[in-house]
C-alpha cells in the first residue's frame, strides 16, 4: 500500500508517495543543473506568503526561457494536493522547473521539453528557533551574480556544500559563503542580517532575494528598526549584538557563535532581544489572512 | 520488453533500459547539483583512455568528500556491462556520484549515503568532425575557481547555458564564456584552442583539465607544435588561424566563425591544416591499445 506519510510529490501528471518521486537520469535538470525551484512553507494548515513564492517562481523561470503548461492557480491547486495528499499540517513545498530532455543526439536547449515537478515533505528547520547555531565564515567565495544571477533560485550549492564541509572542520554547525573582497553573503539556504544598536545590516547584493529576508526587513521597519541592505564585513557580524538568518526552512533563527566567538558576549546561550521580537512577529503572521492560504485537507 | 538500444543505465545496483533510469526527487544530486561525474567515450568498441576518466573520477570524488563502494576495476566493470547491454559500439558512457539523501530532516551532508550511477547512450559530437561551428564570444562570465573548482567535473552548467542562448540571440551555433578580465575560458562541454602560425594557445586555469584537451597537448607536442597553456583573449582568437574545440563527445572539432567572422579567412568552410592533423592523429589512436580498453560484447 502507498504510504503518503513521509510526503507526496508530483511527477509525470499524477501524485505519487515522496519515495516513489523519480526522475529520469538524464534530465538536464540533473545533468547540467539546468533548473529553477522555488520552496514555500505550510504551517497549522496555511502556505505562507505563496503568492510571493510563485511569482518569484515564474519570474526565474522566464530569465532561464523556460515555461510549464501550468497558470499560477493551476500551479497553486498542484502544490495543495501534494501537501493534502501527505495530510501534512507543516510541510515544506518545493517546486522546480528544469529544462528537461533535449531532442534526441541534440545540445541545444532549445530542443528540450521542460519538466515540472513538486513535492511536499514534513517541515524542514535549519536549526530550531531557540537553539542558535555555530557559523564558521568560511574562505569559500559564492558564485558571483556575473555567472549566476541568485536572483534565479537554482541549485548551484557546490560552494555553499564546501563552505559548509570548511566549518564543520573547524566544529562549526554552518558556514556563511563570501565574495571576492571577503564580505558576507548568505549560507547554504538562508540570508544572513547582523544586528548593532538597533540597526540592522543585510548584504545588498549577491544574494538570493529571500522572502523570509523580505518578511524580516518588513517587520523590524514596522518595529521602528532602521535596516540597511550594504555590504556586510566579517568584522562587523562578530562585532554585533545579535546575528540571525532568515530561510523558508525554519523563519527567524539565531546564530549564538561565529567561528570561534559567541556573539555580543551571550555567554548563556539565548536568543537576543531583536531576533526574539522578529520571530515573534514572523510566527503571528502565519495566521494573518493577508499572508496566508487556508488548505482545505 | 526491454528496449536497451537507446542505451544502458546501472541504477541501484541493477543494468536497466535508459528510457527507465531513475533517480530519488530527493537526491541531493539534483535538489543542490551536489555531484561529480566523468564522461568516457568508446569507439569501434574500445573504451578511450578509460584510465584517465577513472582517475579523474577518483580524485573528483576525494575533493567533494564522497566515495562509492567499487574499486576502479569494479567501476570498470559496470561501464563495461553498461556497454555491452546497449549494444552500441560508439557511445557516451557517464559515471556519477552523488551526494545522495540525508538522514531524515537534517541539513548536513556528512550524513548523506552517496549514490552512484552510470549510463552508456550512443555517441554525442558537440559537432560533427567536418562541419565547423560558429561560436559566440559570450559576456557570460563562467564560474569562477575560487567559487567551484572547475578541476572537479561538475554539473554547474547555467552559465554556459545563458552563454549558449547568448549565442543563439546573436545567430551562432554555440558559445565561449569567459573569466572577469574577458579572457576566454571554454564552451558547454568542452575546452577551446586557437592556432596561430603554427602555436597552440589554449586557458591554462580555471577551465576542465580535459582529457582530450590533454590529447591534444601531447598530439600538438609530438607533431612539433609549440603548445602555449596562457590567457586566451577574444582578440587572439579572432585573428586565430584556425580555432578548435576539445571534448569527449566529439574529439577534435573545428571553428569556423567567431561571432560574424570566419576564423583565418577560410571563406570555404573547410577544416584547417593543423586541425585536421591533430584530428586524424586523435582518431589513430582509438585503434592503439595503449590508449583502448576493448569491450567483449
Amino acid at each position: 500500500m502507498s504510504d503518503f506519510s513521509k510526503g507526496a510529490a508530483y511527477i509525470n501528471g499524477k501524485i505519487v508517495p515522496i519515495n516513489e518521486a523519480k526522475i529520469s537520469l538524464l534530465d538536464w535538470g540533473f545533468l547540467h543543473s539546468d533548473a529553477t525551484y522555488d520552496v514555500v512553507h505550510v504551517w497549522d494548515g496555511r502556505f505562507f506568503r505563496l503568492t510571493n513564492h510563485l511569482n518569484r517562481f515564474y519570474a526565474s523561470m522566464d530569465k532561464l526561457r523556460m515555461s510549464i503548461p501550468h497558470t499560477p492557480p493551476q500551479l497553486q491547486t498542484i502544490l495543495t494536493d501534494c501537501v493534502k495528499a501527505s495530510g501534512l499540517r507543516e510541510a515544506y513545498v518545493e517546486m522546480i522547473t528544469t529544462r528537461g530532455f533535449p531532442q534526441a543526439g541534440s545540445r541545444d536547449p532549445r530542443t528540450c521539453t521542460n519538466q515540472f515537478y513538486a513535492f511536499a515533505i514534513p517541515f524542514v528547520w535549519v536549526t530550531p528557533p531557540q537553539q542558535g547555531l555555530h557559523l564558521i565564515i568560511s574562505r569559500q567565495q559564492r558564485i558571483p551574480a556575473e555567472s549566476v544571477n541568485p536572483v534565479i533560485k537554482n541549485y548551484h550549492w557546490l560552494d555553499l556544500v564546501m563552505g559548509q564541509f570548511e566549518a564543520y572542520d573547524q566544529g562549526g554547525e554552518t558556514a556563511a559563503v563570501v565574495d571576492a573582497q571577503g564580505n558576507i553573503k548568505e549560507g547554504p539556504g538562508f540570508n544572513i542580517f547582523a544586528v548593532k544598536e538597533g540597526v540592522l545590516t543585510t548584504p545588498a547584493s549577491g544574494v538570493l532575494e529571500g522572502i523570509t529576508r523580505q518578511t524580516a526587513i518588513e517587520l523590524a521597519t514596522a518595529q521602528g528598526y532602521q535596516v540597511l541592505q550594504k555590504e556586510l564585513t566579517p568584522e562587523a557580524a562578530r562585532a554585533a549584538d545579535e546575528v540571525f538568518i532568515t530561510s523558508t526552512a525554519g523563519g527567524i533563527m539565531p546564530i549564538f557563535k561565529i567561528d570561534q566567538q559567541l556573539i555580543g558576549g551571550n555567554k548563556k546561550g539565548t536568543i537576543g532581544a531583536v531576533t526574539q521580537k522578529l520571530q515573534d512577529a514572523y510566527w503571528q503572521l502565519h495566521s494573518d489572512p493577508h499572508y496566508t492560504t487556508n488548505i482545505n485537507y
